[in-house]
C-alpha cells in the first residue's frame, strides 16, 4: 500500500552509534529530504508525478538544527543514507531557489502525487518529526526534553524525573492504530459509506476510527460501525494495512459484514448509505451521476473497496 | 483473545455528558474497579480464578479524585456503570480491610487467572489510567494538562498552547501497535522462538516489536525478524489481534514463512532457536526435558504457536 511501501533499510541498530550517525551526516553522498510542518520541497518529474528534491549536506549544513532536533534518520537505501529535516519556512524558500524546477507544495494533496518509493520516506519523516515536535517537554514533569537515538528516543533533562527509572512509551515516536472497514451486505451486494464533515464535497468513505486501550482490531472495528451508522457487524477479517501520515496513523483495513437499516451518528458524520457495487464502481472511476466519489488509489479505503467489487 | 473480550458497551457518546457522567458515577448500583499503577484488589472465585473487588460509590466516595484524575468511565454491561480509579497504595490497604477475602495483588502475573471479561476491564482501565498518569504536563508547552470527557480526553491549561487551535494525537489515548509473528519454515516443521533478557528462566517466545512511522504491519515484521534474528521473511498474514496492558501495546499477532541459519541480535536478544513442532507441543504442554516453555495461553504468541502446531 502507498505510503508504506519502503525499499530503505532503517538499520535501527545503528541509530544509537553517535560516531557512525556523525560521519553519515557530513558526508556529502549523503540525502536530505527537507519539509517543514505540512509542507515539503519537490520536483516535477513529469505532469503527474513528483519526487522530494534531493540535497546533501554541503548545500544545506548551514541550516542545520544544533540540538538533534526536527531532525531523524530514515535509512540507508542502495549504500546511500538518507536523513530528515524539519526547516523554517524561510530557509525553504532559500533553498527553493537556488534549484531550478523546484517548489514547495502542501503535503495534501501533494504527497499522493509523489513516487511510491518517495511517499514511503515521506510518511516516515513526517510521522517521526510531528512526533518531535509535539514532545518538547516531559508530559511527566513538565521539564524540556532531549532528543536522542538520531531522532527515535526522547529521554527528560530533569534526572530526578520518574521517567529515568522505566521505559515509558511517551519516549518513542507515537503510532495511532486505527481500523478502517468496508462493511459489506451478507449477499455481498452493497457497501456502507459515509462522509465526514471534513471530507471535500461529494467524497464518501468507509467507516474508521482509533483503536482504544483494552480493545483488538476485531472488537474496535464491532465498536465503530455500531456507533457510526448503528449496525452489528457479524465478522470482521484483516485484509491489509497502511500508514497514513496525517500525522501518524497506522491503518488496519479490515472488511466486516452487517446489513440492515443505517442509523448515522449526526455528531459525527454528514451523511451515510447503502451503496450498491455499481455505484461504488461509478465512484471509484469518477463516473457517478451525482458527481460522488470515493477516496483515490492511494488511499486504503480505495483498496478495500477494489477488494469487494 | 485474552485482555480483549469484553462485553461491555464503551457508550463513547455519553463521555462527554457531564450530567450523566456525574449522575452515574454517585449512582450506588455503578460498580468502580479499583487499581494502583499495577497492583489490583482481587477476590478469589475458586482455586484457580480471581475477580475484581466490586465497591460501590458509598464505599469510596470519600476517596474520589477531585479533579477527574486518575479516574475513567469504562462503559455499561447489563445497564450497570462501570468506572476505574487509581488510588493509593493505603487507600487500597484501607478499603482491602473493610472487605473480607479481599486482597491487593500485583497485576502480573495475578492478571492472567481474572476472569476473562474482568481481564478486558482491567486492560481497559490500565491502558487509560496509565495514559493519564504519563501526561500531566502538555508536551507541546509545558503547562499542567485538564482532563476531559470521563477520562478520554486531554486539554493543556495554557489557552496560548497551540494544541488548541488544532486537534493533538496527544490529547487521546495512546496504543502502541506491535507486531508479533510466529516465523515458520517453508516445510512447516519448525519455528523461531526467541529469548529476552527480562524473560523468567525457560521461557521463549516469537519475534516481536514495535511498528515504527511509516510501516506497515507487514513491513514492520519483515523488519523486525530481520533485525532480531537474521532471517528474510517471505510472506506475512495476519492472524488476530490483542490488547496488551503492558501498559498499552496492540499486539497485532501474524504467521510469516522464512528459513536458513539464525543471526541472533545479541543486543536485545539472550537466544533464539529454530525448534520442531514436537518440541513445542512439549514446551506448550509443560513437559519439555529441558524445562523450556512458551508463554501461557492468555498471551498472543501462545495462541499463534497453537494455531501452527
Amino acid at each position: 500500500n502507498f505510503f508504506s511501501n519502503s525499499t530503505i533499510q532503517r538499520q535501527s541498530k545503528l541509530r544509537t552509534d553517535e560516531n557512525w550517525i556523525q560521519e553519515k551526516m557530513t558526508d556529502n553522498k549523503t540525502r536530505y529530504v527537507l519539509m517543514n510542518r505540512n509542507e515539503i520541497v519537490v520536483i516535477p518529474t513529469n505532469k503527474r508525478h513528483l519526487t522530494l528534491l534531493n540535497v546533501n549536506y554541503e548545500m544545506i549544513e548551514k541550516y542545520l538544527p544544533a540540538n538533534n532536533r526536527n531532525f531523524v534518520f530514515l535509512g540507508e537505501q542502495d549504500k546511500q543514507c538518507i536523513f530528515a529535516v524539519h526547516l523554517e519556512k524561510l530557509v525553504l524558500a532559500e533553498i527553493v531557489k537556488l534549484h531550478q524546477e523546484a517548489r514547495v507544495i502542501h503535503a495534501f494533496p501533494g504527497a499522493l502525487k509523489l513516487r511510491q518509493d518517495e511517499a514511503s520516506l515521506y510518511s516516515h519523516a513526517v510521522g517521526m518529526l510531528s512526533w518531535q515536535r509535539s514532545q518538547r517537554f516531559c508530559s511527566v514533569c513538565g521539564n524540556a526534553t532531549v532528543i536522542k537515538d538520531a531522532g527515535y528516543k526522547l529521554t527528560c533533562s530533569n534526572h530526578k524525573c520518574s521517567t529515568h527509572k522505566g521505559a515509558v512509551s511517551a519516549s518513542y515516536p507515537r503510532v495511532d492504530p486505527t481500523i478502517i472497514s468496508a462493511v459489506i451486505s451478507p449477499d455481498q451486494s452493497r457497501t456502507v459509506l459515509a462522509r465526514q464533515p471534513r471530507f471535500p464535497p461529494g467524497m464518501f468513505s468507509c467507516i474508521a476510527g482509533f483503536v482504544e486501550p483494552g480493545e483488538s482490531v476485531e472488537a474496535c472495528c464491532v465498536r465503530e460501525v455500531e456507533e457510526e451508522v448503528g449496525l452489528r457487524v457479524h465478522d470482521v477479517s484483516y485484509l491489509s494495512s497502511q500508514f497514513w501520515p496525517m500525522p501518524a496513523s497506522l491503518m488496519l483495513g479490515c472488511l466486516a459484514t452487517a446489513d440492515g437499516e443505517l442509523s448515522v451518528d449526526s455528531a459525527e458524520l454528514e451523511d451515510g448509505r447503502w451503496f450498491t457495487r455499481e455505484e461504488v464502481v461509478d465512484m471509484m472511476c469518477g463516473r457517478h451521476a451525482g458527481g460522488l466519489f470515493v477516496p483515490p488509489v492511494q488511499a486504503i479505503a480505495h483498496q478495500l473497496l477494489q477488494t469487494w467489487v
